[in-house]
């Protein structure tokens, strides 16, 4: 099987021969796309045409299908691999993409992450714990007052400053001028932590703010401001756009993924992706170093099964690419850290954004605090 | 109200107040991400932060939420706009986009397609009647056998000749090699109509295939070989991706966007966009002149209704931008194009694909008979 990977879907069918017809149907959609018996004998009918490994009944009316796909029918783009996987067949109704097994072939072509989590250790200094992460924000912030909000959080040892996602490219704090002023503050912060003999230091993860085509020049511009990081949303940019920033030779830092726009592809139990398949393997092939995902219990509803299977497939063993950190956010608050630690780890770039802001002045305070909650220490002063 | 445009939303919610609420949500969601609480007084809370401007019930337990946002949260760029108008909104359960009303500063920044479907008639030169469009393929074919078929359509008669979206940049049929023979292929054909006194011409529409980054230069490489239009996939490449094209000054051909890997936004009721909303008025506003999509009754389940919909904002009078032409396929034949063509009329691209690939060296007969059902005419030599 090794000359072609495979994608499991799950499926909606009356009965078995109905799953079979519709797995073969899948297998037509995403690559050939015309009647079975029009596929042309010989190279298309043997290679590039989908093939159906195996069907198998999993409850009532709901079965799992595993279909190979060679590498041929992709070519060296990711878009065209996500064609494959579930372009046509994401218009089908009752179909879920669940699973992917890679190939060589895959492997070769979307090698994955250039840091992962131990990259993260690496680049930040901190050798154990979970990663404290304040989120900078709100959008309509002036750049002075962000990037203040900036040095204040790393001042006090955050691992990550992350930009809210909304910091795009607006008017009052544009992506150019905002990105100068904040790393100029982390890198500020950095220098007084490092005078005062602390080993470890924060990464200042800009967001990518602008046009699809402008992403690598946006992150090298970044880069060479003193970013450490970049922010990118591939439901927006598309997954091709950060996998060409973490393939780009002359680019160095790490990624951080975030999930707006992507809901509707996990929402739904028959359509999309399954939640891990697409926060965790998809997110790591395609580049990510760090993959945000809505926790349970926040704004948003995913439920603690899904959050957990999301986590298992960044640390998944087996790739694709090294290891990457989960990062649990949406509403988080201080009150919840020791339970998400126990559950999540220390492997684990923890989210506070918009609660963080309670506190003005002595937002410092605050990280000082999710430094604590992570360790398992009291709070200062509690 | 002008100074704002507004999205509607479609909202599970226990009651009235409940909604009221979970449209309060969205307008922080998608703009500050912060608790109302903490919202900054002045420019933040006055502009920046979404406005619900009406909520009202529709049936047990659904009600429609009317928010209102300013340009200034989207700032230029179209990633941001949905970033805005659905980004992290798109993650919560229950919550749908239906319906988007624009203002003076959405159509200036974003003014839609370039043609529209007076344009494509000017281009085609088919004064009247349904527009004639095969799509050639299977994928693994080599570029001959592909120009083959582009010659042979379009020689007899078609007025789009139009790449599978599947035709990416795969060895078999390299993006470059196959575009030059097809637009050659094409333009012979072309010309041999012209000397038969034919005012109409095929347009050769190619898939793009390759990175995302490269969408302008392979658009521009196409271009100058002869093709007279791009398809492109929003759902792999980026809306962002279609709309610079569209708004590209050295550009100057007509884009067909095609559906694939947009499935999940429309599938659920409870989730993402409206199928009228995605498939034609976001269509439109990003620069599609044709909006590819499933016909009810083909391989995909939309119903005659969800179909009528995406139609009727392809052709909405108030934007964004001009009309454009819909594209019902997934499955046609010869025998629904007379229902076809009483449902959606001649302003319309009717897409026939692996089906006419059974006939063979015959297939020209296949676009005569296409013409004809299309005009009212009984086939040839029945």
């Amino acid at each position: 099987m090794s000359d072609r990977f495979s994608v499991t879907y799950r499926i909606r069918a009356e009965d078995l021969a109905d799953a079979e017809s519709r797995a073969a149907a899948i297998a037509l959609e995403d690559t050939v796309e015309i009647p079975r018996d029009v596929v042309p004998k010989g190279y298309v009918e043997d290679v590039i045409l989908g093939r159906v490994d195996a069907v198998l009944p999993r409850e009532a009316g709901v079965f799992e299908a595993r279909v190979s796909y060679h590498i041929d029918a992709v070519g060296r783009e990711l878009p065209q691999f996500l064609n494959v996987m579930l372009g046509n067949a994401s218009i089908l109704q009752g179909v879920r993409a669940i699973g992917l097994t890679q190939n060589a072939d895959l492997r070769d072509r979307f090698p994955g992450p250039r840091f992962g989590a131990a990259g993260l250790r690496r680049l930040t200094g901190r050798s154990q714990g979970g990663f404290v992460c304040p989120v900078i924000k709100p959008q309509g912030s002036s750049a002075e007052d962000l990037a203040r909000l900036c040095y204040l959080t790393a001042r006090a040892g955050a691992d990550i400053v992350k930009e809210d996602h909304g910091l795009a490219n607006q008017d009052a704090a544009p992506f150019r001028d905002r990105v100068a002023l904040c790393a100029g503050a982390v890198r500020r912060a950095n220098e007084e932590r490092a005078a005062e003999g602390d080993a470890t230091r924060a990464l200042y993860f800009a967001n990518i703010g602008g046009h699809g085509d402008q992403v690598r020049d946006l992150a090298l511009y970044a880069r060479d401001a003193g970013a450490a990081g970049i922010l990118l949303i591939p439901g927006l940019f598309g997954f091709d756009a950060m996998n060409r920033l973490a393939q780009e030779p002359g680019f160095d830092l790490p990624i951080m993924a975030h999930p707006s726009h992507l809901g509707p592809y996990v929402l739904s139990p028959d359509h999309g992706y399954a939640h891990g398949l697409l926060f965790g393997t998809l997110m790591r092939l395609a580049g990510a170093d760090i993959s945000v995902f809505p926790n349970h219990g926040g704004r948003f509803g995913f439920s603690q099964a899904q959050c957990e299977e999301i986590v298992a497939a960044c640390r998944a063993e087996d790739g694709p690419g090294p290891a990457i950190l989960p990062s649990p956010g949406g509403g988080m608050s201080l009150d919840r850290l020791p339970d998400m630690m126990r559950l999540y780890g220390e492997d684990c770039v923890y989210l506070l954004g918009g609660s963080l802001l309670r506190y003005g002045d002595r937002i410092g305070d605050a990280i000082r605090d999710m430094r604590n909650a992570l360790d398992g220490r009291p709070r200062d002063g509690a």
